[in-house]
């Protein structure tokens, strides 16, 4: 027989990227396809010492059942970090701690969102989200997006259109997009919250990995600024990009009537975050290893951004368009069709992998209205020598 | 503002047990009311050793991310691991690993459950699975229970009258019941299965907690001699009772189809379980120390269920009756109101807590048509002095 499974099935696809991605074991490929950091900058050492130490000072709490809002030393730990980064009044108890902040995005569909309930999220904006609110049965409206983020003047007007339940948005080197949410535009989003009285969700996996100057405060460090601001104000963050992917330690600020639901949605998703991992976090952050490995991080990434905005502007010319990203993992380019040359991002990446160079072509990141132009490359992951070639392979493959 | 949240949490209420376990910090209280194993147990040696392993010979594997299906290795190993139990013809792609048995849970009612759908639980059964599949929107119809487990002829008259979307069954040791479901029996509930073309989910946490004999296959490794019943059956296994929590290592056994379907709505609940954990769990397993792991926990459990078993006889006598558990963590006992006492559950544990011992009343565990003068005791995390103490302290109360 036929299984007979849940409705809410029918809101989404296997994504096409998955499909893609099938194709990456090929011999030889250079990938700039992947949205993970480089396993090679994990400070493994680190982890093994903090989780020893994790191990020999507390094992019933390492490895029993712990608390669903998160293990007590790391939410202060978590909140010392964000303390340091400019939200200076953030109290443990105002955060709970999440499985990854994949699992702060289920939370939330599965604590605000009705099916047929409106959000607004950017165009283009992280896959899993699109995939994640819509298992919730969320229809989803795209806000435009250029090199400084969100354009907040069409966002208030899509929020006066369509109500939202809430509006979700990475304000900083955003997945795909990469950009930076000017600081102007950040008090606007805040202003704008307010008046219209909107949930916003900040989804924050790569404030920390910025390449020159730091980015403008985050929207929560902001919101100390815009009264009434902090009590609309949903921010998720994550070790995954700066620390390990592996631990799935991510967390989510939130009015504490928000955090206490979804901490109860969260006890029937998986009772609690691994606490071996959390205490391994915790010991991690204790240990003051943190500001090392993020200046080391940033560095390596810094040079391989560079590098390949480099080679992009060599190799391919006025046949794609960039702003060249200021930090995180990605550029969000576009094909300009310029001179009658190749302008469909998935028809690239077709030729690409022919060429044994892959990426990932831009369209699936919309929840509407896709630009089949775009393309998200992926420097993260490989060193200097093999972006260069690798852009090489892209420039014969228009 | 109030936050205008999802409609689905209307179908859950906060837990009457989560008030009761505010009053356990009370100093000096003797506590039976947990469902924890012992953190004493836990074989923290042998899982450091296995987390350094992991960490060594595989840093970038154990820290990056993971394929959601869960780390090969250690979808072999609990492949391995349940062959020995009795699966014989069990392959390592036919399991998910989940973040806990309570995430496969979730998976289920996000992969079956539409708002309406009928679902059979035993009454009674695991309050988390009550909360977890309402939150999808089940409506949940309890099939009774007796010390042989589910009564198989009134769960197919049920199956009949409702055409249910699944059954969940604990059949070995349920929480709370602590019954063991006969072979026989076992046999019926495969053989409804395919005669009525009914999915069972069976949740075997407390399995391999056995204190004699072996129970009778689990309905996976019987599903082998029932022809058909291995397309309709999903099997849920866990790490958490038998080696650590606090790792959230469990796993999901299904027909292909509704694996896949898992999958993906794992891909956007949390991406995948802690590789790290995962990676731990893998080489705890490789290792082979689980057998000599198990060994101690049966003992020590046996001993203490004994233990209370005996002094709920003297202390309480013919003022409660209960079945003598082989396995698990749990006697689950009912109040007979023999010569006009009490035989309130949540009055008796008021009187209780207020003697300084705690234990959770039974109603709560009943999806509907609560037994109120059932009550839980877990045995595990107490030593054999203090069951008797608290016992005493029991029978005092009454």
């Amino acid at each position: 027989m036929s299984l007979n499974f849940a409705d809410r099935l029918n809101n989404v696809e296997t994504s096409a990227i998955r499909e893609l991605f099938k194709l990456l074991g090929k011999p030889g490929i250079i990938s700039f396809a992947g949205g993970f950091p480089d396993s090679a900058m994990f400070d493994v050492d680190g982890i093994r010492i903090a989780a020893n130490a994790a191990l020999t000072k507390e094992p019933g709490a390492a490895l029993q059942y712990g608390a669903t809002e998160g293990y007590g030393p790391l939410r202060e730990q978590i909140a010392s970090f964000m303390q340091k980064k400019g939200t200076q009044d953030l109290a443990p108890d105002q955060l709970i701690v999440t499985t990854g902040s994949q699992q702060a995005l289920d939370l939330l569909g599965k604590t605000m969102i009705s099916p047929g309930d409106k959000v607004i999220v950017e165009g283009p904006t992280f896959l899993a989200t699109i995939q994640c609110f819509r298992l919730y049965g969320a229809e989803l409206i795209s806000a435009p997006v250029d090199g400084e983020g969100v354009k907040t003047d069409e966002l208030e007007r899509l929020i006066e259109e369509h109500r939202p339940k809430f509006v979700y948005l990475i304000p900083t080197f955003g997945n795909p997009s990469g950009a930076l949410l000017s600081e102007e535009r950040r008090r606007a989003v805040l202003a704008m919250a307010v008046k219209h009285q909107t949930l916003i969700v900040e989804d924050d996996p790569y404030g920390d990995l910025y390449f020159g100057e730091a980015p403008p405060p985050s929207l929560l460090a902001l919101s100390a600024q815009v009264p009434g601001s902090r009590d609309l104000l949903v921010h998720c963050g994550s070790l995954s990009k700066v620390l390990s992917p592996g631990l799935r330690v991510g967390w989510m600020v939130g009015p504490p009537e928000l955090l206490a639901k979804a901490t109860m949605c969260k006890q029937f998703s998986d009772a609690h975050t691994s606490t071996f991992a959390q205490a391994t976090a915790a010991q991690y952050l204790i240990d003051g290893r943190m500001p090392g490995t993020l200046a080391k991080v940033r560095k390596v990434y810094a040079e391989r951004a560079a590098a390949m905005g480099d080679a992009l502007r060599r190799e391919l010319g006025d046949a794609i368009e960039f702003v060249q990203p200021q930090g995180g993992l990605f550029i969000w380019a576009r094909l300009t069709g310029f001179n009658g040359m190749l302008s469909d991002g998935a028809e690239f990446a077709r030729r690409a992998i022919e060429n044994n160079v892959a990426f990932v072509p831009g369209a699936p990141f919309y929840a509407n209205n896709p630009d089949f132009s775009t393309l998200r490359l992926s420097f993260a992951t490989v060193g200097i020598d093999k972006i260069e070639e690798g852009i090489a392979r892209l420039g014969a493959s228009l």
